[in-house]
């Protein structure tokens, strides 16, 4: 139970003697538009089912899916929130190593170490374009030397990639991608690809986001696409999150998954937010507004270093010696404040910052806290 | 996605053309006073929570467990529902193979073979006492024979016993079950102790409940005792359930359950609904009332045997060649009733059927149609 993420707004709440929704929590990467209505609506009219077990079959919640988005229903599956998902396909058996991303999502390890399978972290290495421009670089040449050599061994590895990954938002390219599944599969071996984010990604309609590597399980059958209901329909505390894949992986992942597995208010809350279009339109055009606003206020801060961000939410480096994440916590604290310190991130360490892109008068709080405690 | 349960009332209300709160389910074993009002205010109380990941910690609902069931609180975890806990006791290490009852709740099973862990049925007999009363052998002297064969050898087993058993409601002895689970440990082996439906059983307050083997988990380092929510506090929709074991076994246990398991819903009602003194007093009451009732009109109707029951639900077994348990089903429909088809347990088939024990009203409608398709 020592795991560390962001979001435990009850602990902070303890600590600072407040009622949990006076936290203004920048740590946990949530719609900032708040829960769809047409799905609480649905949860609402819903509750009247909690004396029944959910509908085992998740009929309903993925035909809404595959609407959305776009595939097939036996290519889904849904779970308690992506991170039992992640749980269930390192389950599959027969692999024996994996690699995570670094910095990346820490259930990856989580997941893999409850399956005994040795994990190496591949880095994304933070680098500048020719404009002077932070990014961070996908190891595609690593992954691609490694499935070179597993080629023809005994050995079959599971990769994890982050889509956009977390905590810096890059993204992944297709061709590179194409390549990469390619000789993993020519090495019997998993491509794992975690796109709980993609839906904040561009502005057009779900099923037409270009930057998700949804489309290529009908490509390859060794690629899986994780994706989360809880970030962009903000519902966290309802726990559904769903996985892509050939129907062959996903009817080998349900055995993995015990009965009634996806709550009922969570079933009927994600079915009426895949069809509330206008929220869905809304939320991507405020944050796209907001992305581009932040971007530009924290990158006119003196002394960090701002990763440009591509879902919803930023990641920033500290270069100062005297000022770490901790100190900024510790000042933003008494207006209630909580960003993320990357700390716990494997490749990062306490001069690193995420911060969740929420609504435009808190964004602006922040910017002027930031600003003030950075000034020199 | 083929597994069989009882309480699927969406897929019954879609054949038959209406709405599932229509139907009047005598399939599911839930708490026939449905849920605590204390427990819903706290659920509607927590709906501005949902966008706030779940407390990871489950602290709270924690705290609540351990004052109900007088569980100090690290021998307590708690999951999305007890078939998460039952998957995951599945995955700890080193378990060559495993028992269930039969008949017994399908999970185990499914369980299991997720962990790829041979599995034998251990069948409980029907059988008649000095007085003609019938009953179900639990196989006390077959599991010792077999834990007493094991000891000294490389194989060690998982033992899934049901207390009570579901669907035939017996009961276990706690001089039985100290032989058994002391000759397991000699052997290494573990024995699961389901009590998901043992707050239906006796008057007692829920923390001096006799009948439980919680309190064996003190003595013994091999027992495992889970335990629902769903069933008592009739909230199966929401998913929560416990396992009690020695703090070591629990603390593995964790490895194996995703972080935020338990939805922010389902914690705040439990939380609320184990302080719910009165409604856990009410539904005590009813329940022993109901199913003194129950068993006494079931057992005047000709050509059923009826099994005492001990929780929530009665097995029955017909007698006659011309009806069985589809027949009966087909006979309710009209009515919207629906019990338990119990031909998918081993070791029972299509002539007996299990039926949860509801209110009043609605028991007497049951009972008058029973009989009414029952009549010679």
């Amino acid at each position: 139970m020592s795991k560390i993420h962001g979001g435990n707004i009850f602990q902070f709440a303890h600590e600072q003697r407040i009622e949990p929704y006076e936290v203004i929590d920048f740590s946990a990467n949530i719609n900032p538009l708040g829960p769809s209505q047409r799905g609480l609506d649905a949860l609402n009219n819903q509750l009247r089912y909690i004396s029944h077990y959910p509908d085992a079959t998740n009929d309903d919640v993925l035909n809404a899916i595959a609407d959305t988005y776009g595939m097939d229903k036996n290519q889904i599956i849904v779970g308690n929130g992506a991170a039992e998902l992640l749980y269930a396909i390192c389950r599959l058996p027969g692999y024996t190593g994996a690699f995570v991303p670094a910095p990346g999502f820490s259930e990856y390890k989580e997941a893999l170490e409850a399956s005994n399978i040795p994990v190496r972290d591949i880095f994304y290495r933070p680098r500048e374009d020719d404009n002077g421009k932070p990014y961070f670089e996908v190891p595609y040449l690593a992954l691609e030397t490694f499935a070179a050599e597993l080629k023809g061994q005994d050995g079959r590895i599971i990769v994890f990639l982050g889509n956009p990954n977390n905590p810096d938002g890059t993204l992944l390219d297709k061709a590179h991608i194409r390549t990469v599944a390619s000789m993993l599969k020519d090495a019997n071996s998993l491509l794992v690809i975690d796109e709980s984010f993609i839906d904040f990604v561009g502005n057009d309609p779900l099923r037409d986001n270009d930057q998700s590597m949804r489309s290529l399980i009908n490509e390859f059958d060794n690629i899986i696409v994780v994706h989360s209901f809880t970030k962009f329909y903000a519902v966290p505390g309802l726990r559904i999150g769903a996985a892509f894949g050939n129907e062959k992986l996903i009817s080998h992942l349900h055995q993995y998954i015990p009965s009634w597995s996806v709550n009922t208010l969570a079933q009927a809350y994600t079915e009426a937010a895949l069809n509330d279009v206008d929220y869905i339109k809304r939320t991507k055009q405020e944050l796209n507004e907001e992305r581009a606003f932040m971007y530009n206020a924290l990158d006119a801060i003196e002394g960090i270093t701002v990763y440009p961000p591509s879902a919803n939410f930023i990641l920033f480096k500290v270069n100062r010696e005297d000022i770490t994440a901790n100190t900024i916590n510790e000042n933003l604290k008494k207006d209630n404040m909580i960003v993320r310190n990357c700390d716990s991130y494997v490749g990062l360490n306490n001069q690193w910052v995420r911060i969740a892109i929420k609504d435009h008068d808190t964004n602006i709080k922040l910017v002027e806290k930031l600003t003030d405690i950075l000034k020199v």
